[in-house]
């Protein structure tokens, strides 16, 4: 069985979509999932082009990843300049990453009109980027781009760039359909006539999805011979995006036959698409293929009993193979085997038919309608399970809080003071904290009335906190959902609270967070 | 030029998508559009079905279209019946529509398994059903149900299928992937294979997104020959949705060279799509290929800057083309010349060199470094360069605000309670109201200071709200930027506020918001 490498952009290309703006904590959780899911290689920026990226890949370098490649993204050197005192390539190398990813130009037209070189320069700067770059790292891979535009314009000029960055010694040649125009029969077609000239050269395609074909183009780029190829969780990049791996990835691996990763981690497929849609704040589409929330839905009748007899009547490939699931009816019974899952992975065992499952079900359903959502949200969804079969104990009681937030036109800021009011066990605490904001006021005040009796809450540090409006349809009122990103230096965890009023769901999520804490430490042996 | 005739079915297959619920107004308001606009063939629904499509196939009898065919949709006859007995037969003739679709099994594990009878009878089928409708109306038009995957298991068997509806008399025959699972080179494949087998046959092909490939699906099967495309508006329908128009069109007209709808109303398509998606609810994803409104963003400064001087050169279309326009955004890598370009877009002429835009620029960099985004708040933005250039009055002075949020253990919900003190010229304000948070008490005290004097806010509705936490930088303490996006029912907008504080970075975002809606009418002369 032939294998393809999966080469993930949503860390660079993907951060380019509008609307998105991953902070460095963001890109070190995607990471850490594409890591897991067992995707090839991870384009993670391009270090010294902006502060961010800089400091991400500092981090990095103290992040071991199991399989996963981290890949730092740069440009052939400058023009008329030497190869090796380009600082943007020394800023690549000093990044520490051992794959490199360069692009270059390959379209004649971008070369003389957009860069203002001689096209034997570019082809210098290709080959000598390259070459530089191979003595000091494992693996370069050469990004050519505007290839297909560039191939149509001027073949022989295209193949000469190609030529050039495979004698510089580049492991890997990937084609890029820069401006997305592209349609499948071109692709085939271009990507076939390289393989032919290049018969021992390994290719890569990156398409992007102007012309809504980008994932086709991918798949025919592969049955022309590519082996790598490039694109982003749930499609998100400039413009209309890049290629879709969430849809690639199954397609290739289902249909084609194709090699691409464990089919055990295919089932967390969709648990990655929801996963980088919250993490990036953009809802994904109810209609996406494989991951979206409707792909397996039957609305019809006829449809929806012939596919429990025999799915394959109407549903074009398991879902439970990409970790979606069907959806018939409003009262359907699909959510029991994937809660009983998560269960046993905590370590509680229930019979399928025990009527405490069905309750738990019932409440899950209730919540969910509610606009909780615990792809993100583990720590508050293991919480709600353990709860539920009384395994979590009663730390606190909350008698009562208050937040004031004031400004004047005189104050630089506003001033915001929070009071808690709680018990625990017989012991009353009545606290008061200002805050830099309404949700750090009631953190502190929170944690004074608590850390006396446990201390090790101390350690814990709100890393990130996202909010989002939902249900936003008609007759009903707006609720907010609020995400918290929690860590203790050892563990990171999501909690979520959503209430029509966004400091009592901050509160749920926070008073969450630090139960947890409480929890996780108890089972441990730490408290 | 070869021609290529559009079959819409967003008012039958687009209807079945989750949440789409159309009205009998909204289909003709939908048909009307599709008629100006030039596709060839709409199917409405089926008759007798639903008394909703009965309902609407009479309207449809008083109703002359231009160029539009209407089409009536229903299946073949029952099996063991005779097909002018069959009252689902009777209805399509009675709907009064001239042209007919009928859809006919072509896989024989569905006939043999989900209809229970024999595979001549199947065939028998077909060919009285097409026979009999083609006595009564001029067109007749047969979808292959399920014929790739049929073609795949018996190509036989699905091959004779076909030969049945052409000897009843069929005027197309239409190839559908019911299931959405097929890749672009099995359709092209197959395609070619039938029209090998049939080369008098005028074929139509029906794909569904399943895969991701519908669009493509399309396309290659034009490319092996078929003429007739079915799809919907933005692709929308069951599950994944069926193969959307909006790509499919421009696609063919203006990369494949086919003659499809007059250039003139091609220009009309992203308003279509809009159009589509405000009658069914759905908002359209901006990445939308190109009827979205970031199909043509561009956001990298070089990009940008390529892009002003020649725009092929980061463009696969001209936008202008499809009726969508380039739109260059605003972020932390832009440079001078994305903001001058900007500026010319509201009217704002000054000299590349002039020490006022300097000043701008660096004010925005300030900003940008202070955690605001622009991209998504296009109203901030124009207010913050129109305020530059003093080109905004001072509506109200603030002298304080203050929020209080306060839950007791006994307490259902919290309560939120805003007081806001402000000056409109003179003259002092004093008001104070509940909310169902602290944001929405803050906006309606707000509002109940400034709506005497300007009543015209009362129109603004907030739409969206958005959180994220900012902490790009390390070290710092973390910021909140809040997105609001307004609307007053004929424009919609958006605002931006960050600061430490989330209830002041929502006053921020709060206030620009009402204050664009007077900016922008007493520019429109409204007030």
């Amino acid at each position: 069985m032939d294998k393809v490498l999966i080469y993930d952009t949503t860390l660079r290309d993907g951060s380019q979509a509008e609307g998105i703006n991953f902070s460095v904590e963001d890109k070190l959780r995607i990471l850490e999932k594409l890591d897991e899911f067992g995707v090839h290689y991870a384009e993670c920026g391009w270090p010294g082009a902006n502060p961010k990226d800089t400091i991400l890949f500092e981090r990095l370098k103290k992040i071991k990843t199991q399989n996963l490649k981290v890949v730092a993204f740069g440009s052939t050197r400058k023009a008329g300049k030497k190869v090796h005192q380009d600082q943007q390539i020394e800023n690549l190398l000093r990044s520490g990453a051992r794959v490199i990813t360069v692009f270059g130009k390959s379209w004649d037209f971008h070369v003389i009109q957009a860069m203002g070189t001689s096209l034997e320069e570019n082809l210098d700067m290709v080959y000598e980027t390259v070459r530089y770059l191979k003595e000091h790292v494992e693996e370069v891979i050469f990004d050519a781009e505007h290839f297909f535009d560039g191939y149509k314009n001027n073949p022989e000029y295209a193949l000469s760039v190609l030529r050039s960055a495979l004698e510089g010694g580049a492991d890997w040649i990937v084609l890029c359909d820069t401006n997305g125009g592209c349609l499948p029969n071109e692709v085939y077609e271009i990507t076939k006539a390289v393989k032919e000239s290049f018969p021992q050269a390994r290719i890569g395609i990156h398409a992007h999805n102007d012309s809504d074909t980008a994932v086709a183009n991918s798949l025919m780029a592969v049955l022309a011979g590519a082996r790598q190829v490039h694109g982003t969780i749930n499609g998100i990049g400039e413009r209309t995006g890049n290629a879709n791996l969430c849809s690639i990835i199954p397609n290739l691996q289902l249909k084609l036959g194709f090699e691409v990763i464990p089919p055990e981690n295919l089932k967390k497929l969709t648990e990655l698409a929801h996963f980088v849609s919250e993490v990036s704040n953009i809802p994904l589409p109810k209609n996406m293929p494989y991951v979206g929330e409707s792909a397996f839905t039957h609305k019809a009748g006829v449809h929806a009993s012939a596919v429990m007899k025999r799915s394959e009547t109407y549903e074009h490939v398991d879902p439970s193979l990409v970790g979606n699931r069907r959806k018939v009816t409003v009262s359907d019974l699909s959510g029991r085997s994937n809660i009983l899952y998560k269960l046993k992975e905590m370590g509680i065992q229930v019979d399928e038919r025990s009527p405490e499952l069905v309750k738990l079900v019932e409440k899950i359903k209730e919540l969910e309608k509610e606009g909780y959502h615990f792809e993100a949200a583990e720590a508050s969804f293991e919480l709600l399970c353990k709860r539920h079969f009384g395994l979590v104990k009663n730390y606190f009681d909350l008698d009562a809080y208050r937040v004031l937030i004031a400004r004047r036109s005189t104050d630089v800021s506003p001033v915001s003071e929070a009071t808690v009011r709680l018990y625990v066990g017989d012991i009353k605490q009545h606290t008061a904290a200002l805050g830099n904001g309404p949700v750090s006021a009631l953190d502190r005040s929170l944690r004074k009335a608590l850390e006396e009796f446990y201390p090790n809450l101390r350690d814990v540090q709100l890393i990130d906190y996202k909010v989002r409006i939902v249900n936003e349809s008609e007759g009903t009122s707006a609720k907010v959902r609020v995400l918290i990103e929690s860590t203790d230096g050892r563990r990171k965890w999501g909690t979520v609270g959503v209430s029509e009023n966004i400091i009592e769901a901050s509160w749920i999520a926070l008073t969450d967070s630090l139960i947890y804490k409480l929890l996780k430490d108890e089972e441990e042996g730490i408290i």
